[in-house]
């Protein structure tokens, strides 16, 4: 076979890790855990149903591709739970050490591809990257909201910390961060399951 | 909130339930079985990374929503195994009565636009549906392979059925069927892990 065609395939074959990967997160119906491929699966259909509310306008593929491969990194590096300031100073770290790995295996020039899209999302300064982070942000909110906040009040986590983590929501989509992201805050808060 | 808000968020909540439909195909390192949306997500990835080897030229965001979407009715319709023809005599109807309620979720307008992108797929007659079917028989092969041909072991699967399924694989690419496909079929056969 040829040598750029086998690295690609094994490239396919070492993200088949990301299953793996479980989140805090937990589906709906009170179900199981949630797994990073899964995550970024819903994230990128959801991309794709809600871009009109983009707060400016996206190359939806470039979205897509963007949420396909923002987590491939925690095959090594794991997940970092977003209410956990502790594993939040050396998540750089673990995932800038990931990176290189994982997107190595691909021939030079798709290196090179997704390791920008990646570093794009992280730095979040484009409109691609803000929706993504708005997706990224609302479809476990969205999960977490219809198991009763079950997610929130294992963790202990306040109203506080989930608007300061979901500023970034904003910053993709005022109207999807007013309409249902504050909205549900809001309720979640009332109901007792945010502190 | 909005009625069309409202309708788009409750189909992102909806399709959560593809993680759920479990499929024969089991993750790499003899792994678990594997699920719709985890099959979904690494399809669309797949399908960027190997859009180059496509028999004709193709738009690959229409490629990846494709894969996105594509099991979306196994929600109600359940997953039907590649190699039982029994249950192939009912898949049509129930998929079809699964894509009316699944995909009514929508906006009118959305419910319109998956349909469509769902029928191009199951019929299989653009570029883009090709090559969307030739990762729907990569991904699972690329799997099963890394298992010693567990996944047909398990079923006693034939080299013949592999191949009738896997003439689609050609129409989406040449290549991929040549170089990887048939090969894998020849030396699996040879194993001993394919009657």
């Amino acid at each position: 076979m040829d040598e750029r065609l086998k690295k690609q395939l094994d490239f396919a074959l070492e993200v088949d890790k990301e299953k793996n990967i479980f989140r805090q997160t937990h589906l709906s119906g009170h179900g199981r855990n949630e797994n990073d491929a899964e995550h970024a699966w819903h994230m990128a259909l959801m991309s794709y149903i809600l871009r009109e509310y983009s707060n400016e306008p996206v190359d939806v593929a470039k979205v897509m591709l963007m949420c396909l491969v923002h987590d491939v990194v925690e095959i090594d590096a794991g997940d970092t739970y977003a209410y956990d300031p502790e594993a939040h100073k050396t998540k750089k770290e673990r995932e800038e050490k990931a990176k290189e790995r994982i997107f190595s295996i691909l021939p030079k020039d798709q290196r090179d591809e997704l390791i920008a899209i990646f570093d794009e999302f992280e730095e979040g300064e484009t409109p691609e990257a803000r929706f993504a982070h708005a997706m990224d942000n609302l479809q476990p909110m969205l999960l977490n909201n219809s198991n009763d906040g079950s997610d929130w009040l294992e963790h202990g986590v306040s109203a506080e910390q989930v608007y300061g983590r979901q500023r970034s929501t904003a910053l993709g989509s005022h109207k999807i961060y007013e309409e249902v992201t504050d909205k549900i805050i809001k309720e979640q808060k009332k109901k007792g399951h945010l502190k």
